[in-house]
């Protein structure tokens, strides 16, 4: 019931925020930039960052009497020109079924179109706002500068032979991570000029807990998560090579035959299709998809621990939930 | 006298901005992201905007303790951004003699360090500052949002078969001067609390008009910038077949032969070297190069009488040997 009732309501935040961002990019002009960023913002997405601010402003401060909507999209915004320019960079040719802004139009577009979409993050970020403006724009400054960080660990990542998981997590905590627990600090300064220092702490430690558990999951679900929706595996990651957890991990716990057999992988910068069944086997094998669950459970709790910190002063239970539905979902 | 003593002071500037530039930027991790900014940025330039910010700021406070070098530097940053990924647009390949980054790197890591340097921009631009944060963060912001449109209209420009002088003012508002508008705005805000908002409205209007004339100028330098100091002529412009201010006001004048010749050049997209004489013969014969240096003339006009407006109350000096020295420039 309530499980229901939950989905619901981060529903009915996402259509709000969905329009309201489309909204405001209609408004704009020349649409020869605005058109392509409204192409790629209609296309869907969970919208779960705008939602955690939404949640954690609501959280440390029950009193609050409008939720800072435009806060919230600042983040999401911040989020989007991170995934235009990231497709650049990977390649990529779809994104939510549909091609990729530089697939769709052309590189300069897809260039142009993330750098007006961070400024307009910007221009939503103190918004509305009477409370704590400038630790916002600092804390926004600092998520999209590690972000950037993150991204090109990634980078080196991608080229370099031997990736331990301390490198793997290293490069999370930055890429995925460091941007979610922006996302809290944010949630928490714009709903109240009061909010304690200890607390906004802990609710960037939740949302970095939260960041690292969600990355690990997303690495899991390319094996398994469409599987159960629709009875097959999409398998990008390693059709790709791309040195998700289960990967690295399963460089560590290999020998012999099966340790050749992943570094093939990664020297071919992935396998074909056929061979996905064979490596997903292998990791069955090595026990990889357990150590991963685990590894989620890890940062689940430890999650979950600063939550039961802050119950003591505030109303978790919506953190609570929305950790539960990220740790749960299946896409 | 004045004129070299100036000169020096501007120079002192320079060099004490690209030092806490590189500084700053050599602290930082990883390298993959940061080298490439350290490279770029310790090519050349002429760290106008930057200065820019100094000399608004001196003149709108002459009690000014210490100058807003990291609002300055914030803004050349910005800039340098914009530099980045529009050498990527327009396919250059090099820049202050030397690759562009997405030629000496590639393009994953030119998008990437543009981004990186925008964050760290902005992590600079309330560095130290005790007044107006959030009005600067605010100009900052929209400054960034008008270059990134009118970046979009320099791209539909470029595939336009014809375009107006209207359109090319328009242009060049949003994607030069709009951000030399911010430059002085932000000096201003920078250096008083008490910034009179009709004198900040000025400031920002002398920006203006001083970003337009430099724009018409960076124009007629293509042809005769190098000429007097090397005994040649680059044209660039003429060869990738831009639309500059010359080109524009030469298809408003000329007819018959004339015009079919520079029709020519847009649909060719430009011309090959051997041309270059012939087109620039052209735009002598339609007095192109008169009405070019009073177009300028007007705008630098402009920009004057504003600093006579500004003299009653604040001592423009400095502004006004700026001034004389931008449009007296010969690179």
């Amino acid at each position: 019931m309530t499980e229901i009732s939950f989905e619901k309501k981060l529903e009915q935040y996402r259509i709000q925020i969905n329009n309201r961002i489309v909204k405001d990019l209609s408004k704009r002009k020349p649409n020869t930039l605005y058109s392509p960023l409204i192409y790629f913002l209609k296309a869907g997405g969970k919208r779960l960052r705008a939602i955690l601010v939404l949640l954690t402003a609501k959280c440390a401060n029950r009193n609050l009497k409008s939720l800072p909507f435009n806060q919230a999209i600042a983040i999401e915004l911040l989020h989007n020109f991170t995934l235009i320019h990231d497709d650049i960079m990977d390649n990529s040719d779809k994104r939510h079924n549909q091609l990729t802004l530089h697939k769709k139009y052309d590189l300069s577009t897809a260039i142009l179109a993330g750098d007006a979409l961070l400024a307009i993050a910007y221009e939503f970020l103190d918004k509305g706002l009477n409370t704590n403006s400038v630790e916002i724009y600092e804390e926004f400054t600092k998520g999209l500068r590690i972000v950037c960080e993150g991204q090109a660990l990634d980078k080196e990542f991608e080229t370099s032979k031997s990736v331990t998981l301390d490198d793997y997590f290293k490069m999370i905590s930055m890429k995925t991570a460091a941007l979610i627990k922006t996302t809290c600090r944010i949630g928490a300064l714009a709903s109240s000029e009061k909010i304690d220092q200890k607390d906004l702490n802990k609710f960037g430690l939740f949302g970095e807990y939260l960041g690292i558990a969600f990355q690990i999951q997303d690495d899991l679900l390319d094996i398994f998560g469409d599987q159960k929706l629709f009875g097959k595996t999409k398998a990008l990651d390693l059709l790709e090579g791309k040195k998700t957890y289960l990967l690295i991990k399963a460089m560590s716990l290999a020998q012999g035959k099966d340790l050749i057999k992943l570094k093939k992988l990664i020297d071919n910068k992935g396998i074909s299709s056929d061979e996905v069944k064979d490596y997903i086997d292998l990791y069955r094998k090595l026990g990889v998809i357990e150590f991963t669950r685990k590894e989620i459970e890890h940062y689940n709790k430890l999650a979950k621990n600063v939550l039961v910190d802050l119950s003591r002063k505030y109303d978790v239970s919506n953190l609570n939930q929305f950790l539960e539905y990220v740790i749960n979902r299946q896409y």
